[in-house]
């Protein structure tokens, strides 16, 4: 039988921040969600569009253009090669979809990355 | 400057049932959001996988194996070729993610195709 998902189940299984999991795959492409809090680090993913998702709380998104703010039930598409910096001052839920195999850190690696994105 | 596209505010534009629309493309893929209210149409996507993601309301999937029920926050990946009809008692708002191009009606079509889905 195909799964119902829960976001508030799934979110409620991570703790740690800039941890993402993935929730479904369509074709070759994930949905990840995400717990943040705090600044993440500058990068982009030259390969690849973002969709980001707010589920609950405030998401920042510093571009060099200047600030995205986007609240629960907001999106937005990050093109591909745009250098970006997640940001919230609270914690906040997060849905990403991109494909898979997508690095968190995209072009810039450092301590961040999350080689191996599990599932949850 | 990126667009921040809300929900709700997309979904207010939205009267008709069983329109889908376009509300952002990350690469090859769309975002697609829709209210729907009745029964649609037994069909699958021999092509790919289609994801449904509720919004507001709840969405009923009839799958020839048994029915799913989705309420808001929650999510389902209707993997390619499975045969599944939609419904909803009262109205339901709907995201869906897949490729670009894919037919709301699959492999079916009828008088309940919307052949150019138009961005809102």
């Amino acid at each position: 039988m195909i799964d119902v998902v829960n976001l508030t189940d799934k979110f409620s299984r991570i703790s740690d921040h800039w941890d993402p999991k993935i929730i479904a795959q369509v074709n070759d492409y994930h949905l990840k969600i995400a717990k943040i809090r705090g600044e993440f680090i500058w990068h982009s993913h030259p390969e690849t569009d973002e969709v980001f998702l707010v589920v609950d709380g405030e998401l920042t998104i510093h571009l060099r253009e200047g600030d995205l703010t986007l609240n629960p039930g907001e999106l937005c598409v990050i093109p591909k090669g745009v250098e970006h910096k997640p940001a919230a001052e609270s914690e906040c839920q997060i849905l990403m979809v991109e494909p898979a195999g997508t690095l968190n850190t995209g072009d810039a690696g450092g301590e961040m990355t999350k080689e191996d994105t599990a599932w949850i």
